[in-house]
């Protein structure tokens, strides 16, 4: 695997870039706007995402997908996951056949219920050996800063899952193979939601033993979600389950947590948006569409229904947390 | 259950007292020194464990063991766990026949082997159906603030369980009843190991990425252990578990955090316990102590190897996070 297209030029999908770049792989970034064009060939930073890290010399920036995917080796989807449909409809023609499709994307999507996998294989026309999903305790920043960090790569082809092992592994980032690709998505989803509810607990100062139970009990929540769909629990005891619900429930790099704290400061939906760049806090949709998918399936989900009615209905989040811890005396 | 006795004033027993007032008992806490038994009785506060919290009335506290246990429907042993030996032969012939007797305290014995409730059962000469441990995420000052906490008691006898849960739960404090008591005691001494671990992390400026992979993997660690000792995997993966794991590794308050913090800086281990209080960090004792479980029951355990190597053969705590990340590239 010589040389990698990256598709998106946020945060995750710039670090990964430069995760793969330091691996060895020859690193082409897609990126809509001229200006992170510019910045990543020029002077190696992106401004925009990833201010203050200096990226490596094999990896230059594109505007035009057609560049970036010419002559790859692997494809990379790293843009936010309500948009990858969009995306894809464009993308379709120009992809290589036969090399694998890498999806950092984390969500189900709102409407079909689709997950992101899916929506490659559906959409993309992408035959689902082909198709990698990485998931883990990856706060983009810390493994932009070469930090220590492990994280699963998940694909029903464990070869397939082997070769984008060894494509991107290097100093910092350590990827392990799983075959379950519905667990490592399904985790990647939920875990925004609970980083919310956490979020939420922090700024009604709620430390860390409410949110503690927060991931306990939001880990127990996602995981019967995902075995209902077809995961494996194992998944979620793991890397992409308790792994990245942790890093993302108590990093305060955290764009779902932090934007819990907002809400619970008594900013609306909107308000927090705005005061955080404009960008989506994934969990604010994925609540919708796990929750869509619990009803569907029969699954109990009290964490993402009260973060719904937070997001939705205007429940104040002190009554999250009150709601969830008075339930009633039982076995655990 | 009316009076209940606590033995022992730290930071824990005192606001483990504090719950049982709060939900309505009436409490004699035991402490062995006798200025912490006048700022109790005349200023309702525990200047040295518990600072700048106020006390219920109806908490009282005494220096003599057998006034605190007299007429008591219910005790709780709340000493460190490596002098519990020590204290039992004392109170031994004092304690009230046939009445709950709860264990707080985290850890296993060094050199024997033993958790706490069955030095408890072999010196105490207590019944196992009177036993019962409480664990989860329950960081001592943040209860004792009145913050909403989630725990698990757990007895051989549920009947036992949903005795103390119904003693014990209140506005902020939440038992959930297991009958899991290995399981429990397991992952209350492990996580103080794992804490280490993060400490360290933390201390050598390794953030959410990495301490969420050591969580992760000490989780794995801590529960092959206590599968092998007879445990449910189940407790690990509840508050006894993973809750309290977390809330252990990401506080600022714990104790074994901030102690591998303090060791990864580059303190010796006496320096780290005197910049401490004195107190003892638990994790250092139970390195060694499940160390030994772990090589009798024939489990692997790289993490409490490498934190038992930093405490007792200056092994530098960046080796130790180098040589996890280090591992070989497999499946998870």
């Amino acid at each position: 695997m010589n040389r990698v297209a990256v598709l998106g030029s946020g945060s995750w999908g710039t670090t990964f870039a430069k995760v793969l770049a330091d691996a060895g792989r020859d690193v082409r970034l897609w990126a809509r706007r001229s200006e992170v064009v510019r910045d990543i060939n020029t002077d190696q930073v992106n401004h925009d995402y990833l201010e203050g890290i200096s990226l490596p010399a094999t990896l230059t920036a594109t505007s035009d997908v057609e560049v970036a995917v010419n002559g790859a080796d692997a494809v990379v989807f790293a843009v936010p996951s309500q948009s990858l449909r969009e995306n894809l409809g464009v993308w379709r023609d120009l992809l290589p056949t036969r090399v694998p499709i890498i999806s950092l994307a984390k969500g189900v999507e709102i409407g079909t219920g689709l997950r992101m996998s899916e929506v490659i294989r559906t959409v993309g026309h992408i035959d689902p050996v082909r198709i990698v999903v990485v998931s883990g305790p990856n706060l983009a920043r810390e493994i932009a800063q070469g930090q220590a960090t492990a994280t699963v790569v998940a694909c029903i082809d464990h070869d397939q899952a082997i070769a984008v092992q060894q494509a991107s592994a290097n100093d910092y980032f350590r990827p392990y193979t799983i075959t379950d690709v519905i667990g490592a998505e399904i985790a990647g989803a939920g875990k925004n939601i609970i980083a919310l509810a956490c979020g939420m607990a922090e700024g009604l100062g709620l430390a860390s033993n409410t949110q503690a139970s927060l991931i306990t009990r939001g880990l127990d929540e996602i995981t019967r979600l995902g075995v209902a769909l077809g995961a494996q629990a194992a998944t979620f005891a793991g890397l992409a389950g308790i792994g990245d619900l942790v890093a993302t429930c108590s990093s305060p790099l955290s764009r779902n947590r932090t934007f819990g704290v907002r809400l619970a400061q008594g900013m609306g939906l909107e308000a927090a948006q705005a005061a955080g760049s404009g960008q989506v806090a994934e969990g604010v949709v994925s609540c919708r569409s796990l929750r869509a998918l619990g009803a569907t399936y029969g699954i109990s989900m009290p964490i993402t229904d009260a973060v719904f009615e937070v997001c939705y209905h205007q429940l104040p989040p002190a009554e999250l947390v009150r709601s969830l811890m008075k339930r009633r005396h039982t076995p655990e």
